[in-house]
């Protein structure tokens, strides 16, 4: 039997309320054995870029990642929000570690080629991306790595890449060594049919109910590349994605995905 | 026979530079066995800070390090700065893990007391603020750290600590295990006898002719507290420290402190 992995991702919304995170930080900090936090950006740092009068660059209504935005929001990610949950995980007992992708090189990411759109310093993943040795050394050292959503190439520069995929990569790669439990945390408690309902949480998708659900409408949206991504996490071995409120991770109302 | 280690600190006058900073790396990632780099903030902070309308704190001309500073520094050093180092010695080879204290709960400060001044969030290290057995752990593990100026007092709160003295506690807290040579780099070649000649580097300086040194006040001014922390290192088990120019971290121009 595997040992269990819980990895969770948490977004802007709760990034941006100080005391949502910090709540978020109390419960993470309860959950028994090995865990990994991802962490997105939030407004923070868009805020920040317009004080100092530095316009975030936009093509085709996509928001595009130049120096002085890569430059921002690895202040803001590495530095900021990371250090303000590792030490709010320490406070709890939790031996954080806060790593981007450079810091031992946990996660090496190929910067997007340009096609119709250049990105700008914006990092793909692959299989091969994560150090998965380097982080199983970490769990066993007792530590609980908290990735922000800034990686490298290797070649000496920092690229942004999103937290949902951080999230999958790093569940995915852990997946041979552990049963994952990989948990998409954000404001609402599960898939839920209703949008305006927050009790219409689904409690199960498998394949088999996701293709009527897609095919009826009920998914939609944002919620489709989320879902895609995770269908293909279970594909690759992740035990089970989880999809639940991040002040409700202990609550048993929340959508869990599997394959059958 | 205890095997070598080199603690290595950069401040300000190579950081604000960026070509010097990266010609500093190229030569650091040169050096053989496990090693450790410990980094100062720089002029970046405050012009940002500036740039948003942050004032300064002064009192009795002293900086204090408010809220509003220490979430600055903290952004610019724990993220801009270590990053951009950590990432410039990976693509140098060289496995680097940017830390803060509170990252592994590496380090563990304390804040200064008020007394005459209520310096705001700055961290005191005592012996006990570092963990010894983590950083040997990942000294094993085959990375080398890199430690920015911010701590944390295990209770949640961040704390900004001169670099120096960081880099003089984990140089101190590792001579039990390793033969440490502790390297303060800054833009002079050494202790020199003529502030105005580069080539009057003092070669070596011994508890004998520092008290002459300082009496005939050829060693004044700011060069004081640096080596009373360094005589202080050595007798507490630091093999030597070496004071050196950043640029120049393999030439044999530099002042070398031993106790005898």
């Amino acid at each position: 039997m595997k040992p269990e992995l819980h990895v969770f991702k948490i977004g802007g919304g709760i990034i941006d309320n100080e005391s949502d995170l910090m709540e978020f930080v109390r419960l993470f900090a309860k959950i028994n054995g090995p865990k990994i936090l991802v962490h997105g950006g939030g407004k923070g740092a868009s805020e920040m870029m317009k004080s100092l009068g530095i316009a975030p660059r936009m093509v085709n209504g996509r928001r595009i990642t130049d120096a002085a935005t890569l430059d921002l929001v690895t202040m803001f990610y590495a530095g900021k929000t990371n250090k303000q949950i590792v030490v709010a995980l320490q406070s709890h007992g939790v031996n954080a570690l806060g790593l981007s992708g450079a810091d031992g090189n946990v996660i090496q990411a190929t910067k997007r080629p340009v096609r119709e759109i250049d990105y700008g310093f914006v990092g793909d993943l692959s299989e091969a991306s994560v150090n998965t040795n380097l982080i199983q050394q970490f769990l066993t050292l007792g530590l609980t790595p908290v990735f922000c959503p800034i990686n490298h190439d290797g070649q000496g520069q920092l690229l942004n890449t999103n937290a949902d995929t951080i999230a999958a990569s790093v569940a995915k790669a852990l997946s041979r060594q552990y049963a994952v439990a990989l948990h998409f945390c954000f404001e609402k408690r599960g898939v839920l049919t209703d949008i305006n309902d927050e009790n219409s949480v689904i409690s199960t998708i498998n394949l088999a109910n996701y293709a009527e659900l897609k095919e009826s409408g009920v998914i939609a949206d944002g919620m489709l590349p989320k879902l895609e991504n995770a269908f293909e996490a279970l594909q690759f071995g992740v035990e089970k994605v989880i999809i639940e409120h991040a002040l409700h991770i202990n609550d048993p109302l929340k959508t869990t995905l599997c394959l059958t």
